[in-house]
């Protein structure tokens, strides 16, 4: 047994974190500001600021790229497109790199390790063919397009996918797709050319087999994004999540990814990393959390004590202590199994992360908002928007309650249980 | 002991409730979805839209108006600015309407029932002289004006009062007030005239005689509204929460309230009732969004059933509806005791309720939410404001700690504690 | 909206708090040692001490004796059992009197107002014929004899009563009993004379019509207490919790209650007064448990502080002191809605309160413990003994879990759900 | 990073299974039972009964015997005491053998790996020197004698350890021992021959200087055993937790452990090792509850479902599994850090178990304990037991809030604060 990281991991994770706290902590708040003051006076905040560009080219140029690349499948990949030692990492290596970034907003953007990309591209790298790939993965990895993931439908619970009812039907050699997708997350940037949509191809056949993931372009006629959604009122540009209808959109046959009726199938493989990154992320943002909240305990004052030593602070600061490392260990336990058999060796972990980490994160930021006082709820901090972020994962890539299902099914199913 | 409304409580409420359901209910979506276009579209959302003031009107004519004066003291105002019967009602009976108004962002400000309003015209009514009721206490009961209250500041904990430290100097017989003030409420309002500024007046006086209380009229030279702050992302149009600087601002002495140095006096004369109203309103909040998710849990289905059927939903459903219906009575409860002892037969109380309502809304709302999917994080159901709404009254009129200490305090005190 | 109490229930409250204040409290834990004492040495721990019925005297001189009787269909018999004015008192009126004897494991019992026999009591009372009241139900007022409840089966979930096997066969003019029950409250005692016993008669039959409620007389051939079962290690003694089977039991048709097939009916009945009483005292129990816990934390000391001002005690004593006055109103209302209706009128309510209170005097006894140190887990203090009693009734008159069902289907049937 | 265990690990883990599974289980029950019948008829349960000998014998023949022993200063006596390989075992390699002598209250005996033996043996192994050793360490890894620790005080808080008060005074060439302790676990066990005593020796030193760790023969004059305290209304035989008196008790200053004024560092020592014993013993104690449950809520059947079925049972498996898992984890890190670096390395991780181990056994208990109905309250089943242990655990050795305390305060240091 050994919980260190290994050198390749530590050394990127340092990188990583160096990266944050001189290129992009000092400028965070501005940036934010900056886009909050596009919104209020009229101007569009859709259009990145050209920081982020610039702040792109540097982290690239330290190796702080496109390190998500699974090992394995991403090693060709990572040596053309990343800079970081020419392989692709291991689900364990890459966690504690995830972590850093959830530390700020900005940081998987900057280092092309964002969501819903980073899940896309691993799309393309496992079940795309080649002319999928150089004509989606080669810029996506080069970060000069952006792409979005269109699987939630407004009229079903997106809780059970198998009720999407999106049409994307095979005609001749085409796929013509109808339907309405929401919370399509990503669409809102300008340079999102892609969409990978999911569709019901055939309604007759298996429950895990009727679905179909189209490769829809952005500007193929019929497409029109209906609107932007807010989440607890913010817009989270310049991704954003969008309503999207879909027209009598035609694409060739060849745009289905993996052939049709392989949707589940795909989406499971791109769920299990994911997962562990999304969690990883949630982790380096209560840490960022807990910081914020001792830093204020310390410093504010009232009743002639620092906040800290009034009622039961330090006892949910132990409490956000032990909740942190336990659901890290959580999730780099995931990553390990993950590594070592593949998805299918971690069902209940991932599910288990899925529903651990953002529970955890929602209650310290909770905490840490409630020592910041009116200022926490404001966005002077990031405390606002990491308890959004926090709660939507909550119910982003399954609701807590669909993956408790799949554990006690797992569980249950030791004892000889069928369901 | 009679659990039952007195036939006033119930009629007025049976008409608050009625005015609410044919009148508010069916254009409250549109009026949210034009303020937020407005918002969008570089539009300015402070302006109230015309429909606010033809409700107004309307449920003045049925004599939905200003039924929060208080009996006694209010009586010779609800007669003449009230239409309900010609006088003031109880906190018991007013306590179920502020229910009713609670499931609607816009019935407290139609009713002119709304924070900060009814308690800054309570503070007039009860320590305002004859001038200071006639200049404010008038237009504001006529609705013809707003008014904000300024007490929490940006530099210092505002859970500890005592520490505020914006001044407020005698100079001849001018009160002379710099310094600065966040989470005003109200200010953002194009009506809002008047302000109550609380500031140190004498730094070596008793600990709860050291602040006043100070009628600013918004216009006043040197009175600057900074920026409007957003909660959790939402800047709560056309009311807001601004920060405000006070730059020399000069007022006649004849414009403090009560007298220098009583500024703590009023504060907790303010706020007894105004917790109650609150709280009551967080009732109806939280039964609101109960209903919401009972509806969306028998409407949705997933995996062949419909929600409320799946995991622990029914569960939740029934703690919800306890933690709703025994919050429900100890607030009540608390309204009488203040109508049978006033403020200090109900310390305890007071501060009870300014826990639990807030945090059992808070909870219920995030089962709502959960319920709703992605769609209950967006602005298509008012859950998402809702959620904002309880979590910052958590922090306003005093952190849930601060409540708990002040009831652990009288709890101690019963078996001899001095503090 | 009237939450004082009657005077009448005023002054019988006093009452039985001066009792237990001057009369049991000072003797209470050196009955318990003694009990204790009997059971290390080998002695018999069921034989109740002299000093029991002594007291029993005493109380029912003072007219604190049956007052659980219920208005109406109690009065005759509370004029001629009872000494506290003749008449049976309401739900709302006995509650608070419920509250105060709560406070000690033996009050109840003096003031012949302890489980299971006031529901038995009820039982004949409602449901029993004129022999049947004269047999059995004089004495128990008299206190002259005691009685169980069989109606849990060690094989079957008894969270789903209609599930029950023991068989209650009418043959001839005869009830032919064959089965086994457990956790028949109050079968160790030995004035125990008489069973209430739970059987299926017609299996055929609807299913709330399939079960008989019949009188067996303790020393009926083929009655057999196989064990005392513990509860936490408990045994609760001079009542106790036993195993009963019963082989060929045979009784009279007469002694059926209400003839056969309305076990369910009569259960009902049975339920609702009795969990108000059931938690009305558990109220009680946590108002003891929380001073306890205050004049433990102010007397003992550590890190040269008092332990009150350690860590978040103060706001677990305040979060106690909200949970003990929420739920005591939630009870009230309950026996308030019950007085006014019957069952039918606070169906919700009386499963609201069977979960909420236990829960609560759970959690609040939980804290108090560990307030107590090592001390508080020992038999010390009466706080495991409070912890055991509280947790039991989560289980006991039906889990939470299935009180839960009752609610949110109640909640749910406002929205046209069936189910 | 690496999860896997080490072979020998994994080895010994299955070995102690395997015994557990083959020989103890199937005896345990009866056991128990035999033990209560001991109790209830009046014989003496504190006499083991003569299988436990038997089974100590066949677990030390199959090398499952003082697995305990610490790597490096435990490897001679690990040859010559222990029989599993001659060397003793890093706390990440003890750490899987001890969760699984959780599962079972007789495993840890059974290899003579229980508390607080183990602790005791660590104390004089560390720090004690040649001559105690020979007289107490051998006979207590031989099995032939028991021991038990002396710290807790009735009139103290023992949750700051600074506070106790028994002297232990020097006089000449001996150590005068006066006072009173309790909860001395062990001490009732008929073989128990040799007491640790924490007494106070020197009250004007420094404050973690002033106390001495005093060896106490069980049988010196002016030692008494007051009497056994019961937890939650259990006795714990054979070995029990005493109030034992010292009455100027003399013993050779050879006795006193590493020389006067040492006993926090000695305490200190004892505890890191001996909490992640504890903590794994208790997520084995949790893994058996929830199997428990997850069969009992398969096999019954209540409103025509199996109980897993019902209300929110499933989620509440589920969450018993992450809680698990994720304190699992947490326990192996700090077992890990404690390999790495001994105590200094792992501050905040044993308090943070002590605290996570606990809480996360009582509420899976607790579920486990509701899903078997009354059945889960009596000593049916092992589950009563259970979460008496895991509830005692949230204050031996510290109380929660103390360890909370640790936590906050080292996290507070890394951002500046002294304390």
């Amino acid at each position: 047994m050994d919980f260190r990281p290994s050198d390749r991991a530590a050394e990127l994770t340092a990188a990583a974190r160096a990266f944050l706290d001189t290129e992009i902590e000092p400028v965070e708040a501005r940036y934010h500001h900056e886009v909050a003051a596009l919104r209020e006076s009229g101007g569009d905040p859709w259009q990145p600021l050209p920081l982020l560009a610039e702040l792109q080219e540097k982290a690239r140029a330290q190796g702080l790229w496109n390190l998500f690349l699974p090992a394995g499948e991403g090693d060709a990949y990572a040596a053309r497109y990343g800079t970081a030692g020419g392989a692709g990492l291991s689900n364990a290596d890459y966690a504690p790199i995830a972590e850093v970034t959830g530390r700020s907003f900005l940081a998987p953007y900057l280092f092309n390790c964002n969501a819903p990309d980073t899940g896309n591209m691993e799309v393309l790298l496992k079940y795309g063919d080649d002319a999928q790939r150089a004509e989606w993965l080669e810029p996506l990895l080069e970060g000069r397009i952006r792409s979005a993931f269109c699987m939630t439908e407004p009229d079903v619970a997106s809780s059970d996918a198998t009720t999407m009812e999106l049409s994307a039907v095979v005609d001749g050699d085409e796929m013509v797709i109808n339907g309405r997708k929401w919370w399509s997350t990503g669409v809102g940037h300008p340079d999102c050319k892609i969409l990978i949509v999911m569709g019901l191809t055939d309604p007759g056949a298996a429950r895990h087999s009727r679905h179909s993931m189209v490769l829809v372009p952005r500007d193929a006629p019929g497409v029109k994004v209906e609107r932007m959604l807010s989440t607890m009122g913010m817009q989270d540009e310049p991704f954003g999540h969008g309503e999207v209808s879909f027209t009598d959109v035609r694409v060739p046959l060849s745009n289905v990814i993996a052939g049709p009726g392989r949707a589940f199938e795909i989406a499971q493989g791109r769920l299990g990393p994911g997962r562990v990154h999304h969690c990883m992320r949630l982790i380096g943002l209560a840490e960022k959390a807990l910081e914020l909240a001792c830093e204020r305990g310390l410093a504010r004052t009232a009743f002639g004590k620092p906040l800290v030593n009034l009622g039961g602070n330090r006892e949910r600061i132990a409490e956000a202590r032990i909740a942190i490392d336990s659901t890290r260990l959580l999730v780099l336990n995931t990553a390990w199994k993950l590594d070592e058999g593949g998805p299918l060796n971690a069902l209940s972990e991932v599910s288990q992360i899925k529903v651990a980490a953002p529970t955890m994160a929602q209650q310290v930021i909770d905490f840490a908002i409630q020592l910041h006082g009116g200022g926490g709820l404001s966005d002077d901090f990031p405390l606002a928007a990491a308890w959004t972020s926090a709660r939507a994962l909550r119910l982003a890539d399954g609701p807590d309650e669909v993956h408790k299902g799949v554990i006690a099914r797992l569980e249950l199913g030791k004892h000889g249980a069928k369901r």
